[in-house]
């Protein structure tokens, strides 16, 4: 089964790019996996993004630490298909992870999220993976994790930890994708971080103006969403053996997009 | 002019991969410039590492926050082609930019570290780029920037804030290769991290059980080298027009290398 | 020379207190510091506020990291007797230290802001010292410093680097008063944190319920200050020596107010 | 029964400052329970001050982050009257609480770490105090936290938490006492933190030029315990009801004393 998975898309720039990248590449993947957490505006998402990213095609949603950044959330995060890291502590709202189910086929998703220069008040997303694999492995053995998280060690230290047990761990947050895309040596595929898709002339998807001025004074800046820049599409196309579980192919996939390409959308 | 750009290099796996790297690919670059602030078991350089990678025909040596680590590195931290980062206050002993010449070109390499995720107590990267730019540009257009630092939003500003400016700037430290090697709109060359050189089946270079464990039970570790695994070099290829400094293009060079084939070495 | 000493004072009860205290405590001083930078709604300070604490007598107002929150304070950070942090880089608005008279009396106040724990993008406060201490040290030898910073190694290190240069350091942020209050051995007065005025059954002045649902379940939380609490006047006397400079007494004042007490008000 | 609590104590001055306060005021408490994270040569504990402290009187020895910095530490690290913070994952070795007894009196001391500013990798504080208290209420109503914590946000809030539950909660790990001891609403003592016993003119108990390098330079120091200035003795005298479990008094005990005193130990 071919999974598409997305990173963190930017805004109304992010958006297009995963609708265009999804419209021209038409039966290349099975499941479209996106993480939202800055899908609208830059900060968290809202009802009219969520419609607008289910009609582009979207099966699952995962997020971050900013899933909480618009307040209308909390009205509609406990749908089946939006998730947000399932080791923040129990009554939370919400759900971190889920099983789907298509073309026959059913495959699990988790969405964690790591504590190095992150949020300290999250439960160890290491033990959280092993408590959610109990429950789900008889389920299903199509696992995929969406790790969100800023420091490489921790992300690599835990694509290793699950290395024959996760089908494929893909890092999100930093929002550059890396080139470290490979299959573990128990079968797990793993890359350390999908990417952003948004302008790419920016600072991780923002007015880069903005985050240079925070840099050079110190003081607090209000960041928008670069929105006329060009803008590069990235993700990653992962192959899991459906019996096994395992991870076939695991390769990236990335596409600048002109401003002229985007006028249609 | 060409230059092979390669960032942290992790240990003897590190040392051997470039030795490797740069033997099976002769006259592909004209200069050669390595981060080593983990060459020496992972932490440091020592003066026998020093002169192990002179051998190999490493032009000019930057570093990063590692680069104390051996208290050996006093004795010689002065020499012209070993760089600290640049941002260091007042007082600090070495170096963090110098002016080379090769083939009858001269290049500047400029170090420097973010501050974000990093030491607090460092000088501003972004003005101290501007104080040694004013410095140096008359000597030649041609600068390289090694940037070590965790935060891909600190990376990604810094890149636009010199666009035009510096030549290259490429980022170091998080370990992990990024895939967004691109020429910026002013003609800097720019990637946010090279990647290191080790072993790929690790913790950012180091044994992976270890700093599994140190996630699992917040327990100090004493981190080694992981010596026993496959291999990967990860570099960049960018080539600059001598006379206006220009990038004219950028590469990511990466090469998985077995055991096997290490044997030689 | 008589300095009543105040740190950061928390919305309205901890305006209140100020009040309380002053008007209980006629002729026990001569002039009046206060850091303001929580002194509107918990966060900043406006314009409302800051002639509410002029009509109190407050003679110098220091700030931190929070001086920023409210935007309208970009209209009157320039006012001479307003400081925020002199470490920020050049170029930001505001001012970092004065020179001040009063009964025929000079006085400098210098505000710092620590980097540990807190803003990377500041200049380093040690240097910056030394910098301010050159150019004022021949206007006057009464000077006081207010250095707003979370780590005590910081604070301690910093009135031991300026002890003898320095009339008076006193650390705020914490918002907890410290009982460590000290003089140093070249003359220097010392107390890590003058600590908060406000609500004393809170968490640092703000709500508690708030903050403690922050650290159960990890989700933003609207923090607000407690207004419905008994309060506490924290503050620091110090007696400074008019033509050495050196600190003659530093004693710390706590009143603990009921809220019968401050209906007047 | 009245407790002495004592803070971090800092290499061999703290020693002799606990030393010196306990013979100089017999009889004015019953227990004695003090924090050992620095007591060997400033970082961790050994045998030979373990027993040293044990001849001193010691009843319950608390600690937190720097407790496992003498590897010596695990050889002995389960001895019942010896705690490691309670809120490392499970497996780690050591205890986090007990229930002791002396003079016919049941007492519990649970040691916790704050997860702000420090390491991200513990369990959550308030729910492993949550936990705890469901096992040891039955058994005794005396029950005292160390909360080991930096932030002073996270050190109020738990305090007001557990308001009612704990018959004392004091802070450790600033090295600085505050003063803002109290009995909360529902019975429980707080202060934020104890402070240190060692050297006073000292970065927190450490050789203060050693910690203004750091400042300076960026560089890695090495740092030492002070122990050629006099000493300051820093702790809590609190008093509980035996029945009830609530906190009847509450007070700072700070004793400065020259090295003249200190000879004859
Ligand atoms: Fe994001
Ligand atoms: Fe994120
Ligand atoms: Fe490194
Ligand atoms: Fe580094
Ligand atoms: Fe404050
Ligand atoms: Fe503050
Ligand atoms: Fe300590
Ligand atoms: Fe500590």
């Amino acid at each position: 089964m071919k999974f598409l998975i997305v990173g963190d898309i930017i805004g109304k720039p992010g958006r297009k790019a995963l609708k265009y990248y999804t419209i021209s590449s038409p039966g290349t993947f099975d499941v479209l996996v996106v993480n939202v957490e800055n899908s609208a505006g830059g900060f968290g998402i809202n009802r009219k993004v969520y419609e607008e990213l289910k009609a582009i095609g979207v099966d699952v949603m995962t997020s971050g630490n900013h899933i909480w950044d618009k307040k209308e959330v909390l009205e509609f995060v406990n749908t089946p298909d939006l998730l947000r890291p399932a080791n923040y502590p129990e009554g939370v709202p919400g759900r971190g992870y889920g099983i789907y189910e298509k073309k026959g086929v059913k495959f699990a998703v988790i969405n964690l999220m790591g504590r190095v220069f992150m949020d300290p008040n999250l439960e160890n997303p290491f033990s959280t993976f092993d408590r959610i694999y109990e429950e789900i492995r008889e389920e299903t053995p199509i696992i995929l994790v969406d790790f969100h998280a800023e420091a490489t060690s921790e992300k690599t230290a835990f694509g290793i930890y699950v290395d024959g047990r996760a089908s494929l761990v893909y890092g999100t947050h930093t929002h550059v994708p890396t080139a470290d895309q490979v299959i573990l040596k128990r079968g797990t595929g793993y890359v350390s971080d999908v990417g952003m898709s948004g302008c790419w002339y920016s600072a991780i998807g923002m007015k880069s103006e903005d985050v240079i001025r925070k840099f050079l004074t110190g003081l607090p800046q209000r960041f928008e969403v670069e929105e006329k820049e060009d803008v590069v599409f990235n993700g990653i196309l992962a192959e899991i053996d459906e019996s096994s579980g395992k991870c076939l192919r695991i390769e990236r996939v990335q596409k600048y997009i002109t401003r002229e390409e985007f006028k249609e959308l």
